[in-house]
């Protein structure tokens, strides 16, 4: 499930615009994926010249990638607050005109509840995306993160709203992937999603579920990297 | 945060009366609490005489309680449906005239997430109570449920949404209790609370939340055990 598409170029672009965001004494959320690694690793050089910031990851992979660019970690638990957040989606909603312009779909590497709770958390929230994440409609399948126990009963509560859920295989393993909290991620495919605020409201109010992909009136900025440059969309 | 109070009489008259509701080839759920034993008792006692049915347990105590009372035991997974769900309660909205008239705070016992994944799945839902549970309003802290990178965040939220949010310690270990998803709980004073639906709704939406402890329109019928009898409360 995890995205591909897009230039590393691109993505590098991107997430080397949203490092630049970053001020001395702010603590960061660093999400997770590969343009979010691009601005990890711009975060990491701007440390080098000086910057003071400390990160916060989102998961197991963005610690990761933190500590082999030598950027301070810090917990929610020691901070006051996040002043910014820098994280990738699998799917932005591009149409201007419609309420859910900057709505997100996340979770294609199965980090979107820890994502989801830094992100909302910051101040100012950053997506770095490349063209291929653009869409008019959100139309990706929602992944669905559940405890173990609820996966049936939660997949036959994503049928009757009209969803279609597929129990995510792991590739490495036998079995299903397993997330970083122990669970497992139902893939649930809506069709086009006209309504995300809506379904995201639903989504929530399912027992079992621990946390749904959309991000719904979350994002505050888009830095779409391009093959020559980057454009910026704010909400 | 375990509610006492109420005769052990008072208990086990409501929990027979709601054991009797069992039918042959049923499904059960098998809540958590002390007058949920006394109707897992009444069903091992049943299943001794011939009732047919099997068992899905919402909790570890639950589990243990069913296995020494020899119901047979069955998983979500493997059902196509529950029929029946008897679960206690800490506090049972009991005014008649009012929107929240059966809504529950339950999670005094940490195993909310499970008992509210098996007692929505049920087509029929039945409170076991005991006078001291019933309240006008709803007023007791309501157990959350939450990821344990979450518990600071989620805690300046329900600050925020007027709540004085409590990590629950554990008594016979040091630090914190761990649930049995392996997540910390929040006890949220709130204060009397006349829109438990609003309530639910907003505390479903936090990021990092599993489950809270508030149950609204998902109970069927109320037996609340009395000094002579059991009294009836259907919604």
């Amino acid at each position: 499930m995890k995205t591909t598409g897009g230039s590393d170029a691109a993505k590098r672009r991107a997430g080397e615009r949203a490092a630049e965001r970053a001020e001395d004494g702010f603590v960061v959320g660093l999400g997770t994926g590969s343009t979010t690694a691009y601005a990890i690793d711009a975060l990491g050089r701007a440390i080098d010249d000086g910057l003071e910031i400390r990160g916060i990851p989102t998961s197991f992979q963005s610690r990761q990638t933190a500590l082999e660019a030598s950027v301070p970690l810090t917990t929610l638990e020691e901070v006051d607050g996040v002043d910014l957040a820098i994280d990738g989606a699998d799917q932005v909603a591009d149409d201007s005109t419609a309420d859910a312009y900057g709505a997100l779909i996340k979770g294609g590497g199965g980090a979107h509840t820890r994502e989801k709770l830094v992100d909302a958390a910051a101040d100012e929230f950053v997506v770095v995306a490349d063209p291929s994440k653009l869409a008019p409609t959100l139309e990706r399948s929602v992944p669905v993160e559940v405890i173990p126990d609820a996966y049936s009963v939660v997949s036959e509560r994503v049928r009757e709203l009209g969803g279609d859920p597929t129990l995510r295989a792991a590739e490495c393993k036998d079995g299903p992937v397993v997330t970083d909290n122990g669970n497992l991620l139902l893939d649930c495919a809506f069709g086009s999603i006209d309504d995300p605020e809506g379904v995201a409201s639903t989504l929530a109010r399912v027992p079992g579920v621990l946390e749904h992909g959309l991000f719904v009136d979350l994002a505050d900025i888009t830095y779409v990297g391009t093959d020559d440059g980057v454009e910026t969309r704010e909400y």
